[in-house]
């Protein structure tokens, strides 16, 4: 610090901000990417579980001033031993920490949100857990979170801080546009998925249809049937994640029972918890596509393709950092869902 | 109040709560009707305007410890001069003195809560209105809100008081299902309410159909085709609200030129701004059926039914007050958007 | 963004920061003077009025790091159709969008601030309308509010963000010196203007008298009189603000009556709402004279003198953008009020 | 509490509520007088200053569920050792033992409101005392404020929290009128207090005049001058508070070289700290007029007259136990600063 | 309800309160003991864990207007499959849904309070975990927390809501009392400890002694040494928790060695995580006692006692819900930690 | 400020931070060497107190975007005639006033913390004062908090923004190993003063023991007893402070009693309120040794040594400033309480 040879009022200092990168347990191979990217190195932290399943964790070198950047989805981590709410409790102490060690500002990546799909009350006396989980976070005072594809878009509004809202569908599209398939159909797996299928069928040029899960004059719920056209085709069926794929296995199956030669999933977010790899494997799928916002367990079935979307976050992060425009990322069309 | 005859430290009252309704200028009549079903008459206050486009309010009667039911919903109401924004902030004064004179409770009924479209970004840098409104009920006060079919169910996230949502789905539903009509399908206008639909067409029994604006193939934009069969059909095109009502006149002419033989409209909340009374009065629907949470202006075409919500939430606002269950009105299927 | 060659645990940059001008449609006259004397462009901004009312707005470029001004006085502009509600709620999404684009920080440059004449309960039940208004602003993150002659230096203390605080007074003291005119009295127009008067007085040297409503004695309440001295003066009466101009008139007359040879009037803020032309023109005013906080509408009439408060706002903006004081533009008594 | 034979899920009780009051120790006679109205005993608390300056309370029976009001003007009281910040300081450490042992409403009574003249900034980089002090009493949970007569019925915007706003205006215009004064003239002593010198005149038929520091020509600031006719009158001079009295003193002395025959003064809060008591002793004043909103120091002189405001508050505080009117006390016309 | 034969322009009702009790999955016994002690059934609520690792509950019955009271200690329970972090996101959850569901008040029963040991920082950039923990609660809006024998007391000023702090200690004191042993003193396991220690060793009428790392001189650290008086002594050691139960192994070890004939361990909380089974069933205390707060795996040695403290929790929350004192319960002495 | 030749939508500038420095008139001898060791001026502030007993500050300059440290333990100064309350008002107001003058952050540099001890419910029904004061200083908007030695290190965790926490122990210790006394021992005053006093011995290569106040079988309460060998040595008491140093002066006697040859005392805070002067004058203790965050009353015995924190406070203020490690000045050893 230099100082005045005579004492004066004040005291000047030129300023410089500095970006710190970390990674909590839930999916350091991303973090890692990222920082690779940025070409900075992972700072460096202290993470234990004790034994009675408390978390911990300690930034070993000074972030005083840093624009600290936490990357965190919120998920388990079966390699780490961490289950979703390990990581979310993981995220939050890393932030409490993060402020209090006098950081400027605080970013949570988390590219899965946990607790998305529970973003509203779908019976009475349920909690709004998104809502939750937005409110722990900034009662600890993350300054801002960085995510994708979230299950809703107005979960955004569940905040009081920014959120910078990615999207991987450009990235999904072009792999679909990449692999030249022809007489393409994107089939919506529910009525509630219609309008993210809609914006993938257009972007690919291809055709829509839904799928339904019962007649009402036939009753036959286990079954689902078509609305649209997907004779002949090459159908694809989107969605933001993929959980246990049972529904999504079916729903493959009635695609090709109605007549498509060939079917396909994408989705942004793989969960793919209890009998997914099962229900995967054994499907007709020629490709489950998806990216690497949460870490695959050991074990995956040959058909699912995992691309990375540490580029789109890195370009975001360091936009972030640097005050550029985030959108422009995505064309400005990155508020999708 | 009785005092004991020696003195103590403590003086006892037996408690009683009671309720007062009063109504802003938005849609006195669905308060009239609210108080006529609930046995009160309307709280008196004092709502003017002033020449300078400033609204005021003053009760003229006392409310302390009363739990302040305020009718208003967050619309332009002709009759009284009022723009939405005008009936927003009047609610919000409303809001305000009932809060600075001591109610014990002040609960905003605003079946239709204005800014509810934009409830997410649909491109950068844009506000979430929705949650701007939210934020504004809660920054005067407002302990808890009774709304009805809120464009998206998560709106009901943006509070972080109890939100009572109801819906008049079934209202709806019981007046097609009293109209007799064979051969029903469910039309949705968009990708974006086909969950709606879907809920509509599952409760009377018909099968769904959804309209997208164009074949990629064709790329005619302005017409419009149906995914789905309508051929020979009665169709219901089923939104949570109309506005210009441009796009629906437009979509029943489109089931209509798909071999749709009958087509209907229904909708919760009637904004029917701008020239959507002529494009209503020029389509071809056979009925447009709405409810009154907004009020109609003058001179509105035959083809518009009203059925009136003042059933519903006078049965909410009485059980809100003795702490019984809402959801139980609705069968616990009151968060259907 | 210079990257290091080597990896370290932090990245760094130097640090500018960056302001932007934005303007609702309020008063964009106003606007574009500050725009122009701070050798800026006006920023991008969509703007617009749905038929139902509602307001909408979207920055049309990034607005990310930047010190976001936007000027909207809280009242009509019938050039814009815009409603004093109206231009409220447009500045309350354009803070809302600027603070989820991730501007620096938000600073509402409302020089004329509506409502603010209902600061406190003037009778029981009623709200406080100017805290309500400042409750908003900062329920959605208004970072700090630049206004100008509030009816009453209190409402500042409605904020918990700092608030800096204009006058146009010495503009006003400063043209009535200019006019050289002899034997003046300062009149206030009733009890609770006579502080503000007072120090127009000390300001121009001019001696100081108030008009009260009615003699006890006489009980002539339309009359009014005068105490203190006015015969064969020239008299000025100030106000904070004018809107109908009906008592002002009024006022004016009783002066004349009370033996003073001209009477002027000077003001703020031209609210100038209702009959406040046709009052105006029929007065006996040689001139009334105010700033241009609020735009005028058509129709004038000649007496008007409008002077331009662009220099001081211009002057503020910069200050607050580039943490010069602000006080120092009025030698430190800006809080007249 | 009496449970049901059969195991429900829901035990149900009868709710009654009921009142404490407590005192510290700025105005311990106050308290009493209010508890002896109530016909309740002042309930036991243990107050304390350590001899390093600090204050501790402890409230010595259980408090839970009950509505404690807390007598406190935020005043000095030298009987009690205590300076106006101890005073504070002890009703702040009374409010957060009663929150933290669970009393269901905690009411500050502070019928003098410390700090209120520092209600703006009158000049920069000044604090607003009077905001600090609301913002510190609803930091630790106060739920409502009743006060008397303040500098300016704007503080109680500074709260969030409902004030109830007393005044002891027709206390003491009930006490000139009983005195049977003729010609009397209602003297403002500056031009702050038009305003409030207005309505005393009004309400007791008398004309008004205003003290002005200097006549600009003559700029002779010591002595000051009269706006209005005081000849051959019985003069009044109103204010909210008296101080050191030096202002008051010399405003007495120019009323009557102004032709006044006698003068007396009034105002709600004696404050009267440095050497007020010599002041008043010296001074012309027939009587002056204060209530017992703070305590007296010994030694007062005898022309101060001290009115009880205790039934005004005991009033108050059972209408706000009883949720009735409190603006019914003062035929709705208690906010008159 | 009943309602008025002639409207009026409020409706009244007597009001009633009613308790519901709820319990997560962390210590279902313990809820039940408690339910059986206020003689109610615990509340219906649907708890259930998603494949993926989040958590889900839903009340199963109306809540409205209930005192809603969750028990659920921040504690694993592997008969649940619940680790610390998914006990504490049900609890979140639960009071989310409660508030949401327009529950009364919403009160945590949490005796073991989780992340107690993390009350502030031993380290730099550490997060003071208890801290977090008492912000999420009141985040979701709990209302109150009930929990028993904290770490370290100033954990309830993390809090803003009140918190009502329970011991076990005398129900410890009672049982050792009973046991009838001689020549008892009490050992404080380390410097930290020792308050607590002496509190116990007064109850009980032992001396006090203090276990220390090492002496300074000889520096062997892994032994350890005692500070006081123990041969031929009965020792206690007592603790708030006993973890791995590692250190407590060693330190009864110590004790023997230093010449005390028997060692008991005391502890409120069995969190027994680890080795802990194996730890105390090879040391050589006559007994360890611990209470029913956390639940037991299987496998506990022989010499672990439990007492049950439902007894307390349940006259703690009759005492709640009928706003009768807490810590008359405990003689006024529950605040020991 | 250089501005563009040709306009643009932005303005940009240079940014460089500074540090300013102020004190308020609890110690400002501490505030003047800091001033010095950091080579700027004090910066110019008014403070008074009214006769009345408010207090009254404003800045003499500009201290827009500042980062202003505030030096103001929260003590009594009889030097400036202040109370302990008084300080404490005076850094609230100072902190106000410098937030509402749009200072960039606002530290509290109090050095003494009080009411630090008051930290946690010791009986039912009292507050929490320390909480009380941490909820205070938020409240008016302080951006960190500087202190030393709080009481409980848990204190941090009434805080929302960041504390540094920093500690006098190494420049006590450091001034014991100077003086090179021969077989010492640490001697804890009481059971909750162990840990600190381990520490102590620790850093200085001594064994503890602990002074009990009564041995149960004997009960004379008065004298106390040591646990722990002294017989021989040197005695040396440590505590986080002294106030009327009753307890201190009879504890050094016991030591005495119990065999030691010489007692020293070493405290962090000298309060030394009421008789404290006294009481260690005629004491035996060779030194008492204590640093200088609260000031000396004029007469302090002969045998107390003060040590000066200036240099760690400058240290720590400083590296705040220049955004360098605060905990790297104690080796990371900083969160001894």
């Amino acid at each position: 610090m230099q100082t005045q040879p005579t004492p004066a009022t004040r005291l000047d200092l030129g300023y410089d901000k500095h970006l710190m990168l970390f990674s909590g347990r839930a999916n350091p191979e991303l973090a890692a990417k990222i920082a690779d990217k940025l070409n900075v190195d992972l700072g460096g932290v202290t993470l234990k579980t004790f034994s009675n399943g408390e978390v911990y964790c300690r930034y070993e070198e000074s972030i005083r001033g840093a624009d600290v950047f936490i990357v965190q989805p919120i998920c388990a981590n079966p390699k780490s031993g961490l289950t979703a709410n390990d990581a979310l409790m993981e995220l939050m102490f890393m932030i409490d920490a993060a402020v209090g060690a006098s950081a400027h500002r605080v970013i949570a990546v988390a590219p899965w949100f946990g607790y998305s799909r529970q973003d509203k009350k779908s019976a009475p006396r349920e909690p709004i857990s998104a809502r939750v989980v937005a409110r722990m976070l900034e009662s600890v005072g993350a300054d801002r979170v960085l995510t994708m594809d979230l299950h809703a878009g107005q979960i955004q509004g569940f905040f009081s801080v920014p959120v910078d809202h990615m999207t991987a569908l450009f990235m999904l599209t072009q792999y679909f546009g990449d692999l030249n398939l022809q007489d393409l159909v994107v089939v919506a797996p529910d009525a509630g998925r219609v309008k993210l299928n809609k914006k993938f069928a257009s972007k690919i040029g291809a055709e829509l249809a839904i799928l339904d899960k019962e007649r009402p004059a036939q009753q036959v719920a286990e079954i689902g049937y078509v609305i649209g056209d997907v004779k002949g085709k090459t159908a694809v069926i989107v969605d933001d994640m993929i959980d246990t794929a049972g529904t999504l296995a079916a729903a493959g199956q009635t695609v090709l029972d109605a007549g498509a030669t060939r079917v396909y999933a994408a989705a942004t977010h793989p969960i793919l918890s209890g009998n997914a790899f099962q229900n995967l494997a054994a499907s007709k799928f020629e490709q489950i596509v998806v990216t690497d916002t949460i870490p695959l367990r050991e074990g995956a079935p040959d058909n699912i393709r995992v691309l990375s979307c540490a580029e789109l976050l890195t370009d975001s992060v360091r936009r972030i950092f640097t005050d550029d425009s985030v959108s422009e990322v995505f064309g400005g069309e990155n508020q999708l869902f």
